[in-house]
C-alpha cells in the first residue's frame, strides 16, 4: 500500500544548520528533506515538506491534510510547548501523527519539556537530529499498514 | 436602537460539526451564523460573523472594530487560554465584549480552565454549544440598550 | 412541553440590591424572582425560587428536587467555590444543572476562580447581572425541549 | 456615646475549658461571656454574645446585624480557615469587624494560617486567650468613638 | 464489656443506593445500618446510627457524643474534605474516632485524596462499599476492650 | 469456597516490635502471621506470608501471584510510597488487591501520606495496628464470595 | 508588681505619619511613643521606646533585653517579613513578645502575610493604628502579672 | 562607524496614544518612530522601524534581520511573555538584541512579569515610556562600537 | 562496523501481553527480542537482550556493560520516572544511551511524564510499541557508525 | 533647571572590576562614578553617588534623600531581591526612583528574577554594565524635567 | 573505648575514580577504604567496608548492623534521595547514623538537595571528596566516646 | 606551609550555650573559640575568629578577608537562609569556604533547610556542634596544602 505523508515543520527550523549548531546539528532543512525524500520512495509513500513561522499557518495546513493525506509528520518547533491550538486541529482532523524533534528536549530548559503535540501523537522521536525523521518516515509505513 | 455586532470564532472553529463531536456537537460554524443572523434580525441588530485561525488575524480584527463596530461576541477557541495579544486588543478597543464557549471549559483539561478573555470580558456563556451565541447576541441588545 | 424549574440561590444573595453594588449591581433578589417569573410565564415553565445561608440546606433542596423538577438553575454564591457537598448532591439527583453568577467570577478575587459546581452543570453563565437568570430560564426551556 | 456589639462565635468555642486546655486555656465560654459584659458596661457598651457550630447561622446572625448593631466581633473558629460566605456576609453588612482569636493562629497548623474575616476585619488580636475579647471591646470602643 | 457506638453519617450519604452506583454501589443507607444492628449485636455493642446534610449539625452531634458514646464512626461525605470544624470536633470531645468512607477515595479525584477526619482518627477504612462499616464495628469491639 | 490469599510485606517489617515502638506497637511479625494464620482457618482461607526488603523481590512476588492466588493483602511499607513498579506489577496480574498499614499514614510525614499501592487496590485498612491485617482477610473472604 | 517592658520599631516607622499617610495613618511615631508613656504610667509599667533601620540592631536590643527587661513588644515593620535572624534573637532571649502591625497586614501585598516574628511571640495584634501599642502595653501589664 | 539598526514592535503597539493612556502614555507609535529617526541621525545609524500583530510575522522579520542589519531594538508587546518562537529567532539570528518595555512590566499583572526575550536581550529597558526607543538607540550605538 | 548493543528491560515488561494490552498491546518480550534479534542481523549488531525487575540489578548490569558493549537501549519501566541510581550508572559508564517506552508516556499519569532516564539518553522513542526496538537499533547503528 | 541625583550603590559594588568580571566587567565602581560624574555635568544634575554593604545603611540613605535629593537611582545589589524594608523607605520618600542593575537580572539566577525595588521605581535599565548608570542619568534629567 | 564502625556505600560509589571524574574526583573507593582502615587504626575504631547498588541490600545491612555494630556512616549515593526504605531502617536501628557525600549535593542537580538519611543522621559531611569519609570516622569516635 | 584562617559567625551565636541548649548544646561560643585555636595551633594555621549580628558586616570581612586571608570557615547563622549579599562576598572574593552549622539544619524547619552558603561553598559540615568547626579547621589544612 502506498500512503500520503505530510510533514510539517514549525517556527525557526528553516534557519537549521545555521541556528545554535551545538544544538541542532549543522544539517539544512533541505538535507533533511532530500534524506525524507529519498527514504519515502524506498518506503513506497508520497510525501509533502513544508515548514512556516506562524502558528495559524500550521493550524491551517493540518485541517487541509484531512483531505489528501493518511498521516502527520509534526516538528512544531516551539509551538510544540505553547499552541494549545495546534493540538485541538491535530485531534480535530483525527489523523495519525508522529512528533519528531531534532534535539532531546527533556535536556534542555524547563519550558521545552511539555510538548502540546503529544497529547494527539502516536509516538515522539527526539534527539538524534535529521535521521529521527527518516526514522519517523519508516513508523508511518509501518503504522499506515497496520490499519 | 439599532447595533452593530462583530462575532469572532477562533483557530478550529471552522471544523465544527466534523471535530470531536462528542464535546462539541454536531452543528456546523454555518449552521450557528445562520442561527445568529436569523435572531439578531429579531433583535434589531447588525451582524458581521468571522472566522479566523491565525491570532495576529483576530487581533487586527478587533482593532479595526473599534471604529465600526458597537459590541465584541467572542470565541477564540485554543487562543482564549494563551494569547495575551488577544487580551490587549480587547482592553485596547474598549468595546463591551462577551466571551463564549461551546462546550463547558471548566469540565475539560486544567490548561482550559484559565481565560485571558474574561479578563476583558463583560461576561461569559460556555457550554450550552451554539445555542451560546443567541443567548450571547439576546444579552448583547440588552446591553447595547443599557448604554 | 412545560417544566418545572427549580432556582436555588446561596448565602448572601437575599443581601442583593444593598451589599456592594458596584459589584452586584442595585436590583434585589426580589427584583429578579418577578422577572423569572415573567420570564417563566412567557417560556412556559413552572418555577420555583428559593435562597439560603446554609450550605446544608442547598444540599436537602437539591435532593428533594429529583421528584418534582426537572432541571435546576444555581447560584451557589459563597458555595460555589469551597461545596464538594453541593457538587455530590448535584450530582447524585442527576437533574440538568445551569450555573450562574451575577459578576464575572474570572475577574474577581482567586479563590473565586474555581467552581465545585461547574464540575456538575451543563453550563455556566456568568456577568450579565440579574438578567443571567433569564438567560438561564431560555436554555433551560431549550435544554428540557431538546430531550 | 454608647454602641452596640455583637460578638459572634464560631464552631467549637462551647466547649471551651475543656476542649485541648493547652491550647485554648481553661477558661470557659461562659467565663469569657462574663468578662466581656463587665468590661462593656465600664465602656460604655451594649452587648450582645452567641456562639453556633453552624456557617449558615454565622451568616444569618451576621446580616441581622446590619439593623441592630453597630460594630462586630468575630471569632469564627474552624470557619475563619474555610467560610468564603462568612466573609461575603461580613463585606455586605458594612459595619466594622475586629476579629479574634484565642491562640496565635500563626504558630498552628498551615491551614489555619490563612483567614478569609482577615478580608474584612479592620483588625485582628489572637494568642491572649480570653483576654483577647476584652482587647476588642477596648479597640470597638476606640472605633466606635471614632467615627 | 459493652459499648456505645454512634455512627455519624455526612451529606449526600442518604442518597445511596440511588446515587452514582457505579461508585458507590446499589446498597441504601437503611440496608447498611441494619446490616451494622445485626453485627452490633453480635458484638454486643450498644448503637445509634445518625445522617445529616449539614455541616453544623455534624458538630454539634460530635459534642454531644461525649458525654452519650464511647466511640464514633464517622462517614463524613464531603465535609471529610472540607470541614475544619468537625476536625476541632472531632479533637476536642477525646472519643476514638474511626473513618470509613465506601469508595476507595485515594483513586478519585485530586480533591478527594486529603481528609481532615484523618487527622483525628484512630484508622480508616475505606473502599469495602456498606462492609466497611461492619468492619469498622469489628474494630471498635477491639478498641473498646483494650481500654 | 476456599481461596488462596498471599499477603506481602514490604521493607523494614521484619523489625516489628522493636522499630519505634510508639509509632507501630510492640507487636513482631510473627505475632500478626500467627493471628492471620488463627484468622484464616476461621475463615476458610489458605495462605502464604512473605517478607522483604528489596523491592524487585516485591514485585516478583506479585507477577508470581497470577498463577497461585486469588487475592493479595499488601503492606509494603516505604515501598508504598515510592514505587511505581509496585503499583504497575500490580496492575498488570489484575488480582484484588487489599491495601494495610499499620498506623494510620495520614498522621504522619507528608511523604507518607501518599501510596502508589491505593491505586491498585480495592481498599485500604490503616491504623489498626496487627488487627488490621484480620480485618484485611474478613474482607478478603468477602471479596472471594462476591466473585 | 512594676514590670519593664522594651518597645521595638524596625524601618521606616521613623517616618510614620508622612509615609503612606493612606496605610499608616497621620500618627507620628513620636505620637505613640508619648501614648505609650502615659499608658505604661497608668499600667505601672516601665518603659522604653526604641526604633532603627539596621536588622542587626534590632538583634543586638533583643539580645541586651534578656538582661533589663521582662517582655518586648515588636513591631518589626519589614523585617517582620524576612529576618530569621530576629526570630532567632527572640526565641534564644526567651522574654515574652507581643507582635504589633499598625495596620492589618492580612489585607496587604501576599508577602506581607507571613511574619518570621508570629513564630516566637505570644500574641499578635494588628490593624489598630497607633492604639495597638497601648492594647499590647494592657496585654503586657496582663502577662506580667500571670507570671 | 554607522550601523543599521531594526527596531521591532508587537501586537496593539500600533494603537499606542488611544489603547489605555494612563498605562502606557499618549504618544503614538509614529510619534516614537519620529523621534527614534531623530535621534538615529543624531547617532549616524540606519534605522527601520516595523510593527506588526502576528508572531509568525515577527519571526519572520526577525530571521531576515540576519542579513540586513546590525543591531534589533525589540519590543514584542504581549508576545513578550508567550512567545518561545521570537525567543528562538532571536537566538537564531545571533545579532544584539535591547528589550524595550514602555511601561515598567514588573509592576503590571504576575503573567507579565516573565519575559522569553530577556533570555536573548543583552539588556533591557522599561518603565520610560517612549523616551525609552530614544536611550535604547543611544546603547545599541556605544554596543556597536564595542564590537 | 560491528557494534554490540545490550537491551535493557526493567520491571513487569516480562508481563508483556498480559498486562494492561490496552495500552501495552499483546505483544510478549520474547516476540520483541525475537523481532530484535533478526533487526540486529540485519544491521550487523551484536545483540544481548535482559530483563529484570530489581533496580540494583539493572545498576549492575549499566556498570558491567562499559567493558562489553558499545551502545545501551533501555526501557526502564517504572524506574524510569524514580530511579536516580540508574541515571547515575548510566552516566557514570559514558557510553551512548537510546531510551525506548512501548506506550507515549506523555499521554499517560502525571508521574509518568518525567524521565530519569532522558537526562542520560540520546534520544527517545515512545509510543510505537515493539516495533519502537527496532527504531532504537537502527539508530544505534547509526550512531556506532558516526562514531 | 537643575537637579539633584543621590545615586546608591548596594553590597559588593565596591568590588566592582575585580568580582567575577565575566559577568559584571572590568570597570570598577570609581570608573562608574567618574563617567556619572561627567554625564552629570553635560545634563547640568548635581550628583551623589554612595556605596554600603549595609541593609539598613541603604535604608537611612534614602530616607535622608527626602529632603536633599530630587531622584534616586538605585542598584541595590544583593538587596534588590531581599530587602522589604529598602522597598518600604523607597515608597516612603516618594521621589522618582530609577532602577539600575550592570548585568541582566532575567537571564541569571532564579532568585534574581525578582525585584523588590522594581515595586517603587519608575523604570528599569539593566544589562548594560556601566553604562546603563549613565542611561539613568540621561532619563533622570528627562524625569525632573517633564515635573 | 574501642568502637565497631560501618560505613555503607550505595550505588555506582564502586565506580569511583572513573565515574564523572570532574564531579567526583579520581580517587577509588578502594583508596578510600584504604586511608578509612588507617585512621579507624590511629582511632582505634573496628571498621567494615561495604557497597552496594540494590536498595534493598542497603537496608538489610542496615538492620543487621544492629547487633554488631555501634555507629554507621552511610553515603547511600542516587539512594539518598529516594530511599524513605532507607530512612526507615535507619531509624529502626537506632544507632548514630552519619552521613557522608564526596560531592557538596546542594550545588548540584535540584533534586539532590533533598535527603532522607538527613532525617536520621547526627551529622552531614559533603563536599570534601573521599577526606570526608575520615572526617566522618573522626567524629565517629568522638560520638562514640561521648556517650 | 602555614595558612591563614578566618572564622565567621554569625547572628545570635555569641549567645551559645543559653539559646535553645536542646537544640545548639550548652558550649559556649567562646569555648569553641578555644577549642579552634588550639586545633590550630596543632594544624599549623593562623586563626581569627569573629562575630556579628549584622548581615553588612559580615560582607564587610568577607570582603576584607581577600587580602588577608587563605580561607573562610562560616557558620552564617540566619543569614545562611536569606543573604544573597553574603553569596555574592563570597563568590566576588574567591577564596575556599567551608561551611559549618552546629545543628543539623536538615532536620529543623523548612526554611532553614535552604543555604545560600552553600552555593559559594566547598564543603558543609552540620550536627556535629562546636566539634564541627574543629573537623572544618583539618578540612582547611587539608584544602590549603592540596593547593
Amino acid at each position: 500500500m502506498s500512503g500520503k505523508v505530510l510533514i510539517l515543520n514549525g517556527p525557526n527550523l528553516n534557519l537549521l544548520g545555521t541556528r545554535e549548531p551545538d544544538v541542532y546539528g549543522a544539517e539544512t532543512l533541505t538535507d533533511i528533506e532530500a534524506k525524507c525524500r529519498a527514504r519515502a520512495v524506498d518506503l513506497g509513500l508520497d510525501l509533502e515538506f513544508r515548514q512556516t513561522n506562524t502558528e495559524g499557518e500550521l493550524v491551517d495546513w493540518v485541517q487541509q491534510a484531512r483531505e489528501t493525506f493518511d498521516l502527520l509528520i509534526v516538528n512544531a518547533g516551539a509551538y510544540t510547548h505553547t499552541s494549545v491550538a495546534l493540538l485541538d486541529a491535530l485531534k480535530a482532523v483525527g489523523l495519525p501523527v508522529i512528533e519528531v524533534h531534532l534535539s532531546n528536549i527533556h535536556q534542555r530548559e524547563e519550558f521545552r519539556h511539555h510538548s502540546y503535540v503529544s497529547k494527539a501523537a502516536t509516538g515522539m522521536i527526539c534527539g538524534f537530529g535529521g535521521f529521527g525523521y527518516e526514522m519517523a518516515l519508516e513508523s508511518a509505513q509501518r503504522l499506515l499498514n497496520e490499519k
